[in-house]
Order: C-alpha cells, then structure tokens, then sequence
C-alpha cells in the first residue's frame, strides 16, 4: 500500500542505523531527565533540562508513555515515572551487589597499598568474610572466607556496630562486652563502653584498631551503603601492626574510605542525603 | 563534509519521524526486557525474550551502556541493569503515592457500592484518615480528613494492627487493651486479644467490624503494599450497620480487597511473593 520509495543505498542505510539509534538515546535522555527532576516535570520544564524541543519531547513521552515507563497526571498534566520504570529499579537493585562491586575495590587496595583486604558482611553468626585480596608478598595477613569476626574487638565488627541498628549486632556486642577479659575490658570507655566506639566510628568515618582483636595486627574498616542508606557490607584492610598505618587520616585510611565511598555510590547511596 | 543527500520529500520525513519513535519504542523494549529477565541475561536470552536479532539487539544495548542504565559483567559476558536504572527506579518510587493512586479507587467504590469510603494512612498520633469520597446520599455516615482512628476497635486500625509490625503501632495497641472497658474487652478473644485479631485479618485478607468503634457503624479494611512488601495505607468502606454489609466474604469486601490489591500492584507490590 506505502508509496514511499525504498532505500537501497547502503550509505542512505548506514546513517538510517545511525539516526535510530540516535532516537533510541534521546528517548533514554528523556527518561533519566525526568528522573535527574526528581521524577515529575511539565513538559517545558522537561524539555528545557534536556535541551530539545518541547514538540519532539512530547512525542518521546507519548512513546514512553505506551510502554507504562511514564504517566500524566490528569490533574497536573506533570509527566511522572511509572510502575514499570519502578519495576526496572527493584530488578536493578537486585543486580547491585556489594560484593561483586567491591572486587575491584579489593584488587586496587591489594595492588596500590600491598596490603590483605576483605570484603565482610552481616552474617547469622556476626560478622562475616565473604571475599577477600592478598597481596603477593613472602610473608602476608592471611584471612579466610567464612571467618566470623567479633563486634567489639574487629574494625569490622565495630563499623557495623556504628551504623547497623539491629538486635542481633547488639545482643553480640553484649555477649562479648560480658565475656571479656580485664585486659579488654580495659581498651574500651570506663562507663559507656559500646556508645564511645559507635561514636568514634561514625565521627572518623571508618573505625580502625590496633592489636585488639588479634595481637600484632591493625586493621582499618568503612561501610558500605546501599540506595536505602543501609549498611550492606564492610571493607576492611589489615596488616602487621608494625608495618601498618592504622591512623584515621593515614594513606590506608584514606583509601579504604574513599573505596567504600564509591562503592556506596555505584549502589545507588546519596552520600547528600 | 558528508556526501550522504538530505530527504526533503515529506512522506519520506515523515517515515523518518516514525522509524525513529519505533527506535526508541526498541530501546526502551530491551531495558523492560533485561528487567523482565530479573535484571541480567546473556545476548542470546535477551534477544529471543524481545524477539529481535542478536545483532539489533546489541546496537541497542550499547546505548543504554553508553548513558549507564545497563553494563556488561566483564566475567560472565552477561548485560545486567546499573545504577542508572536504579537511581530511575529509586524517583520512580517516590511518585508511587497510594493516595494519588487510590484517588480512583475511592470514586469507584462511591459510586459502585454508595459507601463512604476513605484512604488511612499510620501516622504519628496512630491510624489517620488522609482522603475520603461519600455517596451522594441524602443521609450518610461522615468522616474526616486528619481523624485518628483506634488501633484495636477500627477496621483500618485493624489492619494496621495485623500487618504493620511497628513499636508506635504495638504501643497503641496495648494503650487501648489498657484502657478497655469491660464491654469492649468483652469483645475481644479472652487469652490473646491482639494476636487474635492479627490472625483473623490475615486469614481474612481484610477486617471486618460491627459496631465495636461507634455504635451503628459497620466498616471494612483491607491493607496496601508498596513495592517493599511493606503496608503503606488501609483502603476501607464504612456504613450504617443496618444497611451495610460487613461480612469479610460480601460484596462490600469483595470491591474493597480487589481495589486495594490493584492500588498495591500499581505501587509496586508483587502478591507472588
């Protein structure tokens, strides 16, 4: 029925390819600009943050619109982010693994600082080593996964007793602050031993100890944050207390921090918030 | 520079216009497809979900790389959903609002049925009408915007009651128990009083009450879930007990948990799970 002409020339073909994808990413444009605008926009307002016209705007949204990414208020006439698109996040959250995120982290800290880090997690026993780097020297800290560290004593367990507000972290941090020795019970506050370390944790930013877990080793640990702002995991980097920085503002600090922070990123956290 | 001749003929712009929508009608196809497929999948799988060549498939794909709704696991080849998507998905729940979204469902259940209706919500001084529609009716049962409702003798405190397991919902619960008479108590399961109501709504899908709030008035409640499988409002319908029908399997209810699982899906909630 169509009286439209083909178009055999293979370059008219080429730049045909060129142009559809072109629209494939101006309708992607149009989607997360309505998301950079916290989710709701007019169309003038919509069209002027992804600088094209109003008109061809409208036409992506008619489109997005068709596939249920995108809705009108009949009330507003604001486009808004729809069900589907709220269906794409949860199967994106799904895919944002802390773990799978922090194996680069792990190799750069390994390779830049030369020390054995690992990746630790809330598991039902405490916390737990999921993944770990060691570092290709003759004498190295070694970690194992599955390993479960204790609340009070581990960087680790101490940055999750900072931000993780959950009955099984405190009823573990308990546990151990009633079975420790005179001598541990000496590393920590007189009269408010658990409050000091979540204090000094979330005021550092990271938690660092030196020989209080295990005699010899200094470890430096932050969290990683999740789109809800939750506490999914912790990285952590250890070594030989003589050989190791272990101060909050030294160079393994430094690192170990700025990892987790972008890590937490890549999870969707808003540092901002 | 290029050599490649404009297409003033106007059929031919307009076939242009709409390739390119199609275009990105595709591209958009793809990312709904990868979430379909839970967020990851290998070319192959993502191609026959879509029913589309590997080849245009994977054109696709390296846009939605190229703005960072999508990446590729460097291990397993596989195309998952990133953080671009979940930072869509993440505006996408902020406009996911059960009492815009329930705005329709209130009108229907006025017209259809003749009842007042209205959407609760938890807040801080316990279960809170937030919006309401009432039959054109010469006499009707009135409520009002910003009343608070009793945990234990409403049908939306109810189920509240039985499905949000929160301290502030707990202690309202028990504050009443306290001050029960001893006709209310008298209504109540004599061993377990809230943990008999609690089993009776989710056994039910809805609550149920004759007069135990206000003498003369009969309601229905049924829960709304958002995306997190969390109850965010209660959906209920109320009338004078004499022309009301408040048995959980009437018509009343009926139209009441119906309307309040299709607010819950456009919200998010998956019911399979």
């Amino acid at each position: 029925m169509s009286v439209i002409p083909s178009l055999p020339d293979p370059a008219l073909r080429a730049r045909d390819r060129r142009q559809r994808v072109q629209a494939a990413e101006t309708g992607m444009a149009v989607l997360k600009g309505l998301g950079q605008l916290g989710g709701r926009a007019s169309l003038t307002h919509l069209a002027a943050h992804v600088t094209e016209s109003p008109a061809k705007v409208h036409r992506y949204l008619v489109s997005l619109m068709e596939v249920g990414l995108v809705a009108q208020d009949a009330v507003s006439q604001q486009y808004y982010l729809a069900l589907e698109t709220l269906l794409l996040g949860l199967a994106a959250m799904r895919q944002a693994d802390p773990i799978r995120l922090a194996e680069a982290a792990l190799v750069r800290l390994r390779e830049e600082l030369e020390v054995t880090c690992f990746l630790a997690v809330m598991g039902n026993k405490g916390p737990t080593i999921v993944r770990f780097e060691e570092p290709g020297l003759p004498v190295t800290v070694n970690v194992r996964a599955g390993s479960v560290l204790p609340m009070l004593w581990s960087a680790t367990g101490r940055v999750l007793l900072a931000t993780l507000d959950e009955p099984a972290v405190r009823a573990q941090a308990q546990a151990e602050l009633a079975a420790a020795t005179a001598e541990q019970r000496a590393m920590l506050d007189a009269e408010a031993p658990i409050a000091a370390l979540q204090r000094s944790v979330l005021a550092q930013g990271c938690a660092v100890v030196r020989d209080t877990n295990l005699r010899g080793i200094s470890a430096v640990a932050a969290a990683l944050y999740d789109y809800n702002g939750r506490p999914c995991a912790v990285l952590t980097a250890l070594g030989a207390t003589g050989g190791f920085d272990a101060s909050p503002d030294g160079p393994v600090a430094r690192a170990v921090c700025r990892e987790a922070q972008a890590i937490s990123a890549l999870l969707g956290h808003d540092a901002s918030r």
